[in-house]
């Protein structure tokens, strides 16, 4: 072979001193049909001798691959690092994601808009193969932008119509609650929500809304402690609710702190239960009753459809509902 | 100007219809000296007018750089899931990097050796600007590794003599611990630590051992709940301690559990602390004294540093005891 190639050459110097086209070398090194398994072989075989491994930029501009999937979200940075969920949801992905040599490239956005602009520029850029898309709003601009943008996405959570999605039927998880609650003789509850423009929060409040048994108020926040105190406090007055259901830990722990402030006895009392589990939930006095999920495990769903590029049916993050000392008495 | 130029235009192209130097446009997109004001303007206002936007691949190929920090920790997905300082730390890092437009590409990996592996992919395919490296190990291999790869680096936490750091002076974390349990009259105290190869562990034991007052046994541990579980029963036998000191949240949760299964009243018989702060360590019954640091302003130290490219003094994380129930009672 060619005494000029080495690990610096590039893909059309390999092709020039084979005699084959770049693509032929683009088709061999991406495993690709349209070239013979003898073309296939030669070109595999100056590649192992040089130990020649493709720059990855080069690469990028040649076939469009960066093997990298982008994850943005698009909360205040604060409020993402102390959320369980999404440090178990990445590392679930990354987990999947490693195996096949691919990168995560994790950004937060201030907004839904900031993160449009990011959409747009990893798009102009070529910077990812795909992204997973997380925190699916109502009337959620995202699908069609990247749809337009021909940026390759699944939706994390929720269904779309333009996207391939892994989809997690969220209902189950108010309907496992308030059955449990109906059962410990709770006929007013309160929830208290987190972002109302977000579909899986919304969906949460349609299925306590309707339900016969309970009667449920909905009090939205922005996840944040001081708006779930006050959820807590105005429902405090007059005849409160006997038992409250809150989004997830953070708004949990603040909302256990008010009642207690206000000197009520959690699991006598009043009843205490969260809809995402996690080792504060286990840990805490009494410990809560929580609906527990394998976080991990929709990570690696999500990375496995972005590499496979394919729509997936709903997928079974197998709710269950852990009983604990906070939900224990009966009301009558 | 030229009517050949549009946004896809590359910037040899843009360059040759300008009349400059393709390191003059260069120059003028990165915002480097060098050229003119003149010049630079002329340019900058040539690529607006096009609404350009330089290809990244293209332009990681013509200026080495690609946006994008890399963090590789070398730990079990499932361990890095449930550790609240990682998503703390990526989320402090994101939010400076994302300022100026930085992604951060996170990958776990199984083990250092598959770590170091990474870098040299890294490196070879011009992937990221720079990275910053957690969890040294004593007789690191990583800094000398990514000095000869030539690659960007800072390490978090620990001094080197090869690259930039982020320092933390880690023992003031287990000194401030030690005189707090020696003022509640502990003679006897067991440091339940993680991982042995760690530096800041084993800096953190080093200040255990030749500490004057409290007499201190070291547990080493993987930081699964099972070597907790394992550590606190081995020293339950005979004239065990009085106090029990744990490295994390996970290591203190099971701790906890074996001490109260062992019939032992946290606060009471037995005392507990952590030396890393968390909701749940305030949210435990009872709630466990800790070390509490600003790990997010830490991810954006780390941040900092690694765009700047420069070495920083050791860096105050603000360490300060919070005492909680766990360790209030005196011991005599």
């Amino acid at each position: 072979m060619s005494p000029k190639l080495n690990r610096q050459s590039r893909v059309s110097d390999i092709a020039k001193a084979l005699g084959v086209s770049p693509t032929a070398v683009s088709f061999a090194l991406n495993d690709k049909p349209g070239i013979s398994t003898k073309t296939r072989e030669r070109i595999l075989a100056a590649i192992a001798e040089i130990n020649w491994s493709p720059h990855y930029a080069a690469r990028a501009l040649s076939d469009g691959r960066t093997s990298t999937i982008g994850l943005v979200i698009a909360r205040s940075p604060k409020a993402v690092g102390s959320e369980a969920f999404f440090m178990q949801f990445m590392t679930g992905m990354q987990a999947k994601l490693s195996q096949r040599g691919y990168g995560l490239l994790f950004q937060v956005a201030t907004s839904l808009e900031r993160e449009c602009v990011i959409y747009e520029q990893w798009a102009d850029q070529h910077r990812v193969d795909a992204v997973a898309v997380v925190d699916l709003h109502r009337d959620d601009p995202r699908p069609r932008l990247l749809k337009e943008l021909g940026l390759k996405a699944v939706i994390a959570g929720e269904k779309s119509s333009l996207l391939p999605s892994v989809y997690i039927d969220d209902k189950v998880v108010m309907e496992q609650m308030l059955t449990h609650l109906e059962e410990r003789g709770h006929k007013h509850v309160t929830y208290v929500a987190g972002n109302k423009q977000l579909r899986h929060v919304s969906q949460r409040a349609q299925v306590a809304l309707k339900r016969r048994g309970p009667k449920v108020e909905v009090e939205y926040t922005d996840y944040t402690a001081e708006q779930a105190a006050a959820a807590v406090r105005k429902q405090l007055t007059g005849t409160g609710p006997t038992a409250y259901v809150f989004d997830n830990e953070a708004l949990t722990i603040a909302g256990v702190q008010t009642l207690r402030e206000a000197g009520a006895q959690i699991g006598r009392d009043v009843a205490v239960a969260s809809l995402e589990d996690s080792l504060t939930c286990e840990a805490m006095s009494p410990p809560i009753t929580a609906i527990h999920r394998d976080t991990y495990r929709f990570g690696e769903a999500v990375a496995d459809t972005l590499l496979a590029g394919e729509e997936t049916e709903p997928f079974d993050l197998s709710p269950r509902l852990i009983e604990r000392d906070s939900t224990k008495t009966v009301f009558d």
